[in-house]
């Protein structure tokens, strides 16, 4: 076996050891009180029941899905003939099960550090407080990248073919789809669970019996707590780690085709490039983490900042490092296509590629928290306009998550462009996975953000003096700060990664680009259908989380009418009965989203060919980008638009205007926690779907041969433009 | 000069007799009472000023576009070896003449028609008063086709040139981006100046004064009448007599490109189909109109319809009839690039094509009835939600709005396809031109909404009986229904006509199709950049919405401050300040959306290239189209709602659930009024400019010779799929 293989696995195994290191430092911390202990527990059982109960429902799924790729092919002869066999079966299910796999660890934990959170904020201030919360995210944050990147490895090892790398790199495509597929529902259903008892018990808690958030008299605030989990920590981890993996196999999968389809053969060197930089991307999260825990003082604010900046600067130097030793010059045979010529690329258009994709997320990060922190025009304009009654405060919130799509997508095309001219279609796969190199100390930063607010609502439900709960709402301020960059950030590198996956599909299915026209009818048919999709998704969430929402109002609604003395607080709510209707509502409202998810790439792949679903894949990607940053960011803003007010702006808490910003508050969940990040793992999972399934549509006699290829670039040069000719041949 | 160009001219000329009979019928029916005429001669002054300002806006855009056209044609050597020149800038200034015209036509007697439809319904009960508000509204649709009609062919009679067909077609591109431009401002600015009068009024009025809506009382209650005018009539004639013309000229361009291609020469017969089919629309509008007219009695909604589908199945019978007697078997030798041969269509598959249009728009138009009219599930579920407070109103509401994406969305697609199929890229454009064959009636039925809807104002206003404001508010809810078709057509045949426009683009700008691939990454980020524009320019709108509502909340207030005795009734309120600030506001908001969008598609085309900008327009369209469908129906659903909770349901007026109903509303207010309907132009005006520039971005060396059309071919027999041949072959 290689030795390259080494490094990835070194650094996952680093991963892991780091992860242990600071679990058991959370764990050796002291829980609080009885009623501290309490209340956590709880948390953590109501986290594990819908945990298990979700898994049940995936593990019902992924059976299907196994089966189904598994029998086509090993036992029809279309399978036969392409690269579908039991081997990318067994694949996706090592993938599924190491999504859930760190998503279990990550929660676990999570639920653990958040009453110690609290603890430490009692006992030391904000320092403990902090040191113990990025523990606890980085347990998730490091699961993230060290389990993906061992399981990667192991199934590429496994099941590696040095004779035919194109067949090796399709069977890890399968592990891509499992981690896609536990995401999706994780993150949907997660979200569904958490705006059903956010949204619910908010309604009747706050408005109508008037006692504040996360009093311990309302039914539904252990369930509120369980869902910032559910929906944030394991939600959040398992999109990220797919769009991690993703950007990865799709780097892979277009380095074995470049090497196939002739011309400038691509070593194994080029090929485990992005496993090596993932590994190095490790350490780097790793220094992060370690400096965060170390330099946190009075400010957490800027020690989370510093730690990610310093982590995604050592990544730049490790990249070029990597690419020193390890890139290769190489040929691009699927630029012929467009630019008449095949292309020599030098390995630093590789580097070059990669800092594209860094730069490109961490100016989407700051977009996000430019239209979303109350430190900035935008978000205040909302609170402004809540003078006027919350219809002008939905309605600008709408607005600015329109308008915050501007520049992310200006970002995103202009990198997708540099990266194609520094690298080829090779370049456009590493960018996206230079965006994600750092996806540890991302995933940490992030995680540590519900860890806060849980602290901050346990804190409150156990009556603790108010300078705890004052050290807790700083954290949680800054949590919100970052969950903000981190979601601008998933949906970005959610849309480069399926980029990325999009180009690995069209070189995988050697989908014939001269009908990949966009004015052929069927594939414009394609595009429509696939920006409708996302729309018609997004509708399916949004009715399971009102479902939700209304079954726990009036469950609420039931306890306080059914159990006396509640109010008084001499008798306890009923937790568990909400934990449950949480549960119920999110496992059956996200399977008929997620199913349809799963089969239209391939109804509309097997039915109509590789370019109408091209087109599906394209389509979706437009739309979901847009809905996805949109919703994010109006969600983010109505939100910290409340928050600004309840700081005692437009009259404070309880004024006019705090009642129609708490409205927008309300309307914006749902967009930024449910259906939006959902939306993220949308496009990415029709993308890796259409991936796997691509073998099967190969068409036949459109290989292209080097004599169909020649005879193409003569047409080609005849018809291109001369200019781009220049700028061709000018390239290094 | 050809005879043929006698028939759209009859036509053209038909529709002007009748609309001049039709004023002159409203003209002569009595006014009312001298409270009403007050009211009405107020509400026809703030028209009349808002339109005066709004064109001098305009007519400073139509000259800057006009000089850049005619100095780019005549002095620059660009122009001279493309088709751009005075003559097309001149054929610009005509479009954007007849819109104005048919604006103002349509406006000032839908002005006069309202007090007259009051005072029929005092005298006559509901036969009378539907009778004058259809006249008046008939006087707008046939206002839109005549003039159109009439104005299209003398341009192109005056530039025709029998010897060069193409130039010819080249030049009434620019008719059809006058109407669009004139659209554009027209629909962006109108719908900002109605929600701004709206939203402004109802929020002091409604909510803070606690008095009725359309009360005289309230400063802000001309103006949103005015608002109604301005933005429901004049707004969505232009928009529908823009995709009337485009898709007219869509066909024309593809038929004088088919021909000089080569191979299947097209013949003017062909070439002047739509006008011809046009004509006939005319007819057929006119008959369905008197149909209204003579069996309207007791059920208003019912003779609407009846009149609509009536000229609709006229419609089929005498495309039928046309395409037998003037149409001809035909080559595509755009489908060359597709289906790797030119393909031969019969005549029959233009019958067919068209028909796919008209079915595909009144499927359209019944879904947005279904996710709109309280008669059905989706809006009731709005109103249900509305109990558990606003914020579950809005969500349910947005809901409502992605999921009826759905089925318009496959339809069109469906309709793309088959189209395509049964008649080649011709196809498409008849498709797309069937679909607006019978614009005459549905301008008609459109515009009678807001004419009732004013006479329930004058109603109200003038303190006439209850009797009177019954039957008027009896006319308003059928009003709101076919409101709700109309804007579900109007984005349907947007998006088909901008569809026909791109074709028509990419054959006139002779795009390298081989270079317009789906994966080549310039265009992939025009794609991205196109999704994204629609969000952006919304945003503006919504802004400019917000500031204009915010305007008019401080002056109502300040006269309910300043001016004593407005409460009591015993002063009158300064109406016409506010009819000023709103049009202010109007134009203030129009500039900066409405330059973005006519300078967008010019900057990418000249600096990145055709293909690049084919990638933004089909990215501006599939977001416009989901945007589009989206905000009407979520508008219309949650207007619905509202009036659905005011007949009773849930608690009724005053109750929590109608004040939820109320927020849910506002919100949808801007959506459907004034995003919404703006969007449609968007893609419709950055296609037509497109298409205008067309000739500028023809590159050299890729005229598709039939040299190198065979070469081409040949390649492509090698790669395309053999099924895809085999059906090619069996074509009739």
């Amino acid at each position: 076996m290689e030795t390259l293989f080494l490094w990835p696995l070194i650094g996952g195994t680093l991963a892991i050891m780091v992860l242990i290191y600071l679990a058991l430092d959370v764990m050796k911390r002291s829980r609080g009180n009885a009623s501290m202990m309490e209340i956590s527990d709880a948390i953590q059982v109501g986290a594990k029941a819908f945990l298990y109960r979700e898994y049940i429902y995936i593990s019902i799924f992924v059976a299907i899905v196994f089966a189904a790729i598994s029998i086509v092919g090993e036992l029809t002869p279309l399978g036969k003939d392409t690269g579908l066999s039991l081997q990318t079966g067994v694949s996706f299910i090592i993938g599924a099960f190491c999504s859930a796999l760190a998503g279990f660890i990550g929660m676990s934990i999570a639920t653990r550090a958040n009453s110690r959170t609290t603890e430490a904020a009692r006992e030391g201030g904000v320092k403990g407080a902090l040191g113990v919360a990025i523990s606890g995210g980085a347990v998730m944050g490091l699961g993230v990248v060290g389990i993906s990147l061992l399981g990667l490895t192991f199934t590429l090892m496994a099941f590696w073919n040095e004779a035919d790398r194109v067949a090796s790199t399709a069977i890890i495509n399968g592990y891509a789809m499992g981690a896609s597929l536990v995401a999706l529902f994780a993150r949907s259903g997660g979200g569904i669970y958490t705006k059903g008892a956010d949204m619910g018990g908010d309604r009747v808690g706050m408005v109508e019996a008037g006692i504040p958030e996360d009093d311990p008299r309302n039914a539904a605030t252990i369930a509120d707590n369980v869902g910032d989990n559910v929906g944030d920590v394991a939600g959040l981890g398992s999109d990220l780690m797919e769009s991690y993996v993703e950007a990865i196999i799709a780097a892979m999968a277009i380095a074995v085709t470049l090497n196939a389809v002739g011309g400038g053969a691509m070593s194994l060197n080029m090929i485990m490039l992005p496993l090596l930089i993932a590994a190095a991307g490790i350490v780097c999260s790793i220094v992060g983490i370690f400096y965060i825990r170390a330099f946190a003082k009075s400010d957490p604010q800027k020690a989370l900042m510093n730690g990610t900046y310093i982590a995604g600067g050592l990544a730049v130097l490790a990249t070029l490092a990597i690419v020193m030793v390890f890139g290769e010059n190489y040929t691009d045979d699927l630029a012929t296509i467009f630019r008449g010529t095949a292309i020599e690329y030098g390995r630093m258009g590789i580097f070059l590629s990669t800092v594209f994709g860094i730069a490109a997320g961490a100016i989407i990060g700051f977009v996000s928290e430019y239209y979303t922190s109350h430190k900035y025009k935008p978000t205040r304009k909302i609170a402004e306009n809540s003078q006027s009654g919350p219809a002008l405060t939905v309605v600008e919130g709408l607005s600015v998550g329109m308008m915050s799509c501007t520049i992310p997508t200006i970002v995103l095309a202009g990198a997708i462009v540099a990266s194609y001219w520094a690298g080829g279609f090779f370049g456009i796969a590493m960018a996206a996975f230079g965006m994600l190199a750092t996806t540890g100390i991302i995933v940490s930063v992030d995680s540590y953000g519900p860890i806060a607010d849980n602290a901050g609502g346990i804190a409150e439900m156990a009556h603790l003096d108010r300078s705890v709960r004052e050290i807790t709402d700083n954290l949680d301020a800054v949590g919100n700060t970052t969950a903000a960059i981190g979601k601008g950030f998933a949906i970005g590198s959610a849309a480069f990664a399926a980029t990325g996956l999009l180009v690995a599909f069209i070189a995988t299915a050697r989908v014939n680009v001269d009908h990949l026209a966009l004015a052929n009818p069927p594939i414009l048919a394609g595009l429509l259908l696939g920006g409708m999709f996302p729309y018609f998704f997004s509708s399916l969430l949004f009715g399971a989380v009102g479902k939700a929402a209304y079954a726990m109002i009036e469950e609420v609604r039931r306890q306080l009418r059914d159990i006396p003395g509640i109010m008084e607080g001499k008798a306890k709510p009923d937790y568990a009965q909400c934990v449950d209707i949480a549960t119920k509502g999110a496992i059956r409202g996200m399977l008929l989203p997620g199913g349809l998810a799963i089969i239209l790439p391939v109804v509309i792949g097997l039915s109509f060919g590789a370019e109408v679903l091209t087109g599906l894949l394209i389509g979706s990607l437009i739309s979901g980008l847009m809905i996805g940053i949109q919703m994010a960011n109006s969600g983010g803003a109505m939100d910290n638009a409340k928050k600004y007010i309840e700081e005692g702006m437009y009259g404070g808490k309880g004024s006019e205007a705090h009642k129609a910003a708490v409205v927008g508050d309300t309307v914006g969940d749902p967009l930024k926690d449910t259906v939006g990040p959902s939306i993220n793992i949308l496009i990415k999972l029709m993308a890796v779907i259409s991936l796997v399934i691509a073998p099967l549509l190969i068409q036949e006699e459109v290989v292209v041969t080097p004599a169909v290829a020649d005879q193409a670039a003569q047409v080609e040069v005849i018809q291109a433009d001369a200019a781009v000719d220049a700028v061709a041949a000018d390239r290094l």
